[in-house]
């Protein structure tokens, strides 16, 4: 799987935006929208809360040959054996990470500058999750880092590349030709209340821009 | 060393009683003080925060050829190879973390019934946490669960046992004779000023209800 792994369109989940035992199917519609890859996200789970929730998450995204991607968390990554992890800068550093995850699961990094991409791909990652594209208010922490940085970190690792931070419909065509490979979105998919339809817009957005 | 665990005096340590940075000292002196078995316990910390504390409170472990055991979180013992994971009811399914530890690694668990304590046996945990001993401010949620429910507990499974939950030095002696083996302190010896005086008053305790 980690070999042919289409980045187009990542749908990250966010608890505050659908509770956990909505998701699943939340999950399901995005994927019959277009959906490519779903990263989990529950940064107030207990762990048996998160791992209970990956289960139910992992039999939707099984069922569509979706790879399930699980953030910041190894434990529930091995546990409900996922297709991969996604880690930012306050997580486990990405050489201990992918020692751990051996070579057949995906690490996906985050990164806001050329530096922290060239880092990732030395540390062993798979993908680089390009943040924040635009002002987003899912993650606080999170600042637009421009598209001239954008451009800069797409040039400088020969890894697929996602966009994330406040990306919608509206403004997916300001990312033409930045050299990103794909887009991640939490709440233009997630707080919505028809994800198959938001889905599938964006998949449209992404054709006009050659992706 | 799983074969020879003495886990008379089990410090959890809490980083709303001592800061990350001051942690290594403290848990060396309570080390010093008599201490047996450390379990790190960061329920705030983002997930680089909890490995740079365990990296380095494990240098402190390694020193002193003590056990160190990591509170809920798979992925940080297998990042630092720390000795074991303690788990209670909210976390991972003890058959999971017994699954994912292999059998070389400590995994103990908290029970708060004789019923919780069979099933964690049957799972494949190594020791008991029987929790709540006492009333305690450390846990909010944490209830006693009373001197007949300890008794039975430690009659019920042919496991180690340790106690946790209120124990201070002035209340151990009501613990003699229950089953217990060995007691597990927070706020006793990490809120303290002087740790290494605290668990070797904790020990000589112990020593006189003959543990």
């Amino acid at each position: 799987m980690k070999s042919a792994i289409d980045y187009r369109l990542y749908l990250v989940t966010d608890s505050r935006l659908c509770e956990p035992r909505l998701l699943p199917d939340a999950v399901a519609q995005a994927i019959e929208g277009g959906v490519t890859v779903v990263q989990l996200r529950e940064k107030d789970a207990s762990t048996l809360g998160f791992y209970n929730t990956a289960m139910a998450v992992k039999k939707v995204t099984d069922t569509y040959h979706i790879p399930l991607i699980i953030n910041d968390r190894l434990d529930i990554v091995l546990a409900v054996d996922a297709a991969g992890l996604h880690i930012g800068q306050s997580d486990l550093p990405a050489a201990v990470a992918r020692r751990l995850l051996g070579k057949d699961k995906l690490l996906g990094v985050s990164a806001g500058s050329a530096g922290q991409a060239a880092a990732a791909f030395r540390d062993g990652a798979d993908y680089i999750g390009v943040a924040s594209c635009f002002p987003t208010g899912t993650k606080s922490d999170a600042q637009a880092i421009g598209f001239e940085e954008i451009r800069k970190i797409c040039a400088s690792v020969a890894l697929p590349k996602v966009g994330i931070g406040g990306i919608k419909a509206d403004n997916v065509a300001q990312l033409e030709s930045l050299g990103l490979d794909g887009i991640a979105v939490v709440s233009a998919i997630m707080g919505q209340s028809d994800p198959k339809k938001c889905a599938a817009d964006l998949a449209e957005r992404l054709r006009e821009i050659g992706l």
